[in-house]
């Protein structure tokens, strides 16, 4: 079996404003952070779109951080565009403008040499292309899935049938919430569970994060941060942590799964410190190894 | 030394309703849910007020339990009373009614069996009457405190006195942002410290707690419940259990205050499954036990 990771989801420009300050046409999109965050820890094989507008620059920069481009289609049109404004604590973004552009009519294709990778993620887009992705590719070890309010709330027939297909789903509390209609956290999880995904994890911001394993339930603090710059990608930077981790490993037993949390929580730390991927585009191995024993040591008891 | 456990604060009637259901003239008060909890672990010297109208059936239980009640007076008048409302997320109660009855007039007086105990906790009370308290024993090993936004808001001289004398404070994350006017919980944990205590336990309801001692910072999920019936004392009962560890142990290192908090969280726990304290008084060793080892696993990497 071929190793690595396969991510497919959006590529996106943001226009950002956050308490600590703003940034015009950042480079974003779920697939963006994830493969930037992911390529710290394993070969990174992406699907996505991007429009004439994108920057060679960028491209060059994915392909010296070894990032698989071969799925990465650049069409007619512009790269999608979102524009949002986050509140002073930091929370849920408000969305000012979506533009999809060239998203509008993106049908994501797998190429051949991806077909046999063992791990895919299915970044923030419509369930039905996500079940796309999956349609085309063998059977991998372990998929995991990413989805947002609007789907659960506009998709729910598509986003049902994708649950039966995959391993694992990647949420915050007031996704769970909707999606299992239940008010309480393990009652929503437990619903889930029986959508279909044998895995949940429940991501929680600044409370960190909990996993809902087969064989338990583990929970991690958010890495200690007290100044925040943009915490948009945050949640893609948690999910690519975490998935780079079990790549590299090529396990995804409980005990794998757990520090596979501290290193997603280590990369969405990163990704708040800075407006779009800054941060996570410059750290390195011992910056993370570092931040790792930190999250470690919070929840030893010796 | 002596051993044990110095705790002051209210016995009171509390009318409250939940999600789950109503209870009228339920025992409560900060020095009640604490004296029952603390009891599971270590002798109990309680300083509280109760009135004429306070069921003699009560202070029986409590004196089976082996709480040293010298320090209770019963005086002319009614029994503090509370009324208050929980919404359907069990978040902050809405008060509906409080009657301070025979506690306007409270003046704690501590024993002179008690000035000698290593370990004291000033439940929610006045700040001043909590200053009282201290001005009249002996310096302990640890004093921890308790206070809410009300004190913090309209008593905050006084409140500023009692916290350059004391060594933990246990508040929850809005008290810890009110009283250091900083919206980052770390930000706000050391602005806290420059005011007096250097251990500082931040508890978050459902995403569990945290301890900001001077060695270094621990975090603990909440006990997984789906079921809750009534957080009233749930804070009380954490205290308790932390406090009553600690005094169990005889030791308040780093090691052991982590390991306090587990209990804490565990009495908590039960707090949330009952009216009044009702689990509270009938758990036991065992059960507090296997609660204890549920949280472990939480958060054990192997």
């Amino acid at each position: 079996m071929q190793k690595g990771l396969l991510i497919v989801g959006s590529v996106a420009f943001d226009d950002v404003e956050t308490p600590a300050g703003r940034r015009e046409r950042s480079l974003g999109g779920s697939a963006n952070y994830f493969s930037v965050a992911a390529s710290h820890f394993a070969p990174v094989h992406l699907v996505a779109v991007v429009g004439q507008d994108f920057p060679q620059s960028h491209i060059d920069y994915l392909k010296a951080r070894h990032i698989d481009l071969s799925g990465l289609q650049q069409v007619e049109g512009d790269t999608f565009f979102w524009k949002g404004v986050y509140g002073p604590d930091f929370g849920d973004a408000q969305t000012l403008e979506t533009k999809l552009n060239v998203f509008e009519h993106f049908s994501p294709e797998v190429p051949k040499s991806y077909h046999h990778l063992p791990y895919v993620f299915l970044g923030n887009i419509h369930p039905a292309l996500q079940s796309q992705v999956l349609d085309q590719i063998q059977k991998p070890l372990l998929v995991g899935v990413d989805t947002m309010n609007f789907w659960i709330g506009g998709e729910s027939a598509e986003l049902a049938k994708l649950l039966k297909k995959i391993d694992l789903l990647v949420v915050n509390e007031s996704e769970a919430r909707l999606l299992s209609n239940q008010k309480n956290i393990y009652d929503a999880v437990n619903h889930i569970k029986k959508m279909g995904p044998s895995i949940v994890v429940v991501k929680k911001g600044a409370h960190g994060a909990m996993l809902f394993h087969p064989d338990g339930i583990f929970s991690i603090p958010a890495y200690p941060l007290s100044h925040l710059v943009d915490p948009t990608g945050a949640g893609d930077s948690f999910a690519a942590g975490m998935m780079g981790y079990i790549a590299k490993h090529h396990k995804h037993d409980f005990k794998t799964f757990k520090h596979a949390l501290i290193y997603g929580t280590v990369m969405a730390s990163l990704a708040c410190q800075g407006f779009s991927f800054d941060r996570v585009m410059e750290t390195n191995e011992s910056e993370i190894e570092q931040r790792a024993s930190v999250l470690r040591k919070m929840i030893s008891l010796d």
